[in-house]
C-alpha cells in the first residue's frame, strides 16, 4: 500500500483483526493490542500481526497508519493515550462519529484524524471470526474533522480503497442522524419486540417468516449495540421519539375504531416501498 | 374428498383462489363468486372454478362446504346473507377469528362453523397468484364457535388434512391476541419504520441487510392490513400499548445516558434469542 509501511491497529476484534489480515496480506507491517493476550497470540501466530503492542501502547509512534478497533465508548480514551508521529493517519472503524471526531479534535489531533466506519460485520465477533477481504465491496463512510487535511483524508481513501472498499465521505453529525434511523432505530425494534414477544411466552420457532425477519437484528452482541446506543444518545433518542409519535397515532386509531387513519397508516408505509420498488430494487 | 361433493368458495383472490384449485383438482365440483367479473372468467377458464353463483350468493344452498375468502372487514356480512344447507361445514380463512366466530353464532351458524387461518401466502394477491398446493405443509389455526359440533370440526380438520395443511384447534381470542403480537405488531412496526425513513429521505436501496428484513412487510396490502387491524383493533391496540411503554423505558434510559439500562434493554432482546437458538432453532 502507497505510503503505508507500519500500521498500528488497536482491538483485534472481528473488524480490527479483518483489517490487520488486510495489511499483512499487502505487505503492511502489522503492530496491534488487544486486551486479551490470548488474543494477542492468536493474532501472532495466525500471521495477522507482527508485534505486539505494549499494554499503554508503546509503539504506536513507529505507525504511518493507526486504526482504532475498539468499542465506540472506548474509543476516545485511547485516542488521547496514543502519540502518533506526524504525518500518520489516524482512524477507527465505530459506528458511531461525532464523538469520535470531537475527542480527535480535543486531543491536537484534528489534522491526521479521519474517522471510518465500514458497513461490515455479521454476528459473529472475535479475532476468531476476522478474515481477509470482508471490506471487498463493502461502503465506508469517512468523517473528517473540521482541521482534517486534505492529505490525510486522501491516505484514508487510499487506505479502504486498498482494502476494496467503497467510500463516502460525510459530516460526522448527519452520519450519526442518519444511522440513527437506518441502523439503530431499527436494532431497538428489533430488540424491543423481541423482549416482547418473550414476555408473551412465544419463541422464535413459533413466528412465521414476517416477525423472523423483524427480530433477527435482536440477537447482535448486547455490549457493542449498548455502547452505541449510549454514544449516539441524542440522534437514537430523536428517532426513538418519531418512532413513539407515529406508534401514538396508530393506537389512537385503533381505539377510535377508525378505519380511514387505518388505512393511511398501512398505506403511507406501503407507498414508501413501492415507490423503491419502480425505482428498480426489489429487496 | 371424503363427504364434500361440492364447494362454494365466496372471493376468488390468492387464497380463496387456491382453496377452489386445490378442490378442483380433486374431484369437488366448485361453485364460486368473485366481485370481479373478469376474475370468475378467469377461474372458469382455468378450470379451479365450475359454476358462478349469483351476486346474491344463490346456489349456496347446493355445497357441502362454504369457504368465506373475503376480506375480514366483510366476512360478517357475507355470512349473514348465505343459508348454507343442513350438515354443510362453513368455515374461512380470515387472519382474525373473534368477530367471524361471533357473527357466525349471531347468524345461527354455530353448529355448522368453524373459523380457519392458513399461514400461507405471500406479496401477491388476485386470482392470477392463487395456485394448487399452496397450502402444503402450511400451519391452519381453526376456531370453533361456542357450538360447533365435533361432526363440524372433524369435517375442518379433513378439508386443509386433505390440502397437505396441519391444523391446531385455538379459541378464537386467544387466537387473535397472539396474532397481534406475532403478526399484526410486526407489520405495524415494519410500516412505522419505513414511513419513518422515508420521511428522512430515505430509500429502501440506502439500507442495509438488517433495516431491509426490518421493512420487507410494508410492502404488504394497505386494504389488507388495514381490514385486519380495524377487526383486531382490542388486541392490536394492547400490543402497541406495550411497545410503546418499551420505547418509553428505552427514551427515558437514552435521555438519562443510562448505560446501564441500555444494556439491560438490548440483553433482554438477545437473551430471547439466543434461548431460542439453543433450542435447536437457528433462523
Amino acid at each position: 500500500m502507497t505510503g503505508v509501511r507500519s500500521a498500528a491497529v488497536v482491538g483485534l476484534g472481528l473488524i480490527g483483526g479483518s483489517v490487520a489480515r488486510d495489511l499483512a496480506d499487502r505487505g503492511v507491517r502489522v503492530l496491534g493490542y488487544d486486551r486479551d493476550p490470548a488474543t494477542v497470540r492468536d493474532a501472532l501466530r495466525d500471521g495477522g500481526l507482527h508485534e505486539a503492542l505494549g499494554a499503554g501502547l508503546e509503539g504506536v509512534e513507529k505507525a504511518d497508519l493507526v486504526v482504532l478497533a475498539v468499542p465506540v465508548t472506548a474509543a476516545p480514551g485511547v485516542l488521547r493515550q496514543i502519540r502518533p508521529h506526524a504525518g500518520a493517519l489516524v482512524t477507527d472503524v465505530g459506528s458511531t462519529k461525532e464523538s469520535i471526531v470531537r475527542a480527535a479534535e480535543d486531543a491536537g489531533l484534528g489534522d491526521s484524524f479521519v474517522g471510518s466506519h465500514p458497513l461490515a460485520g455479521d454476528h459473529r465477533s472475535g479475532w476468531s471470526a476476522s478474515r481477509t477481504g470482508l471490506f471487498r465491496d463493502a461502503r465506508v463512510f469517512l468523517t473528517p474533522t473540521s482541521r482534517t487535511t486534505p492529505a490525510a483524508l486522501e491516505q484514508a481513501r487510499a487506505l479502504w480503497a486498498a482494502l476494496g472498499a467503497r467510500t463516502e465521505v460525510m459530516d460526522a453529525t448527519e452520519h450519526d442522524r442518519r444511522m440513527a434511523a437506518v441502523s439503530h432505530l431499527p436494532q431497538a425494534l428489533a430488540t424491543a419486540l423481541g423482549s416482547l414477544l418473550g414476555e408473551e411466552g412465544l419463541r422464535r420457532a413459533d413466528l412465521g417468516p414476517g416477525a423472523r425477519d423483524m427480530t433477527r437484528l435482536a440477537g447482535s452482541s448486547p455490549e457493542m449495540w449498548a455502547a452505541i446506543a449510549a454514544d449516539n444518545a441524542r440522534h437514537l433518542s430523536a428517532a426513538v421519539g418519531a418512532m413513539r409519535a407515529r406508534l401514538a397515532a396508530l393506537h389512537d386509531a385503533l381505539d377510535a375504531r377508525d378505519a380511514e387513519r387505518l388505512r393511511s397508516f398501512f398505506e403511507e408505509g406501503h407507498l414508501w416501498v413501492a415507490t423503491d420498488f419502480g425505482s428498480g430494487q426489489r429487496q
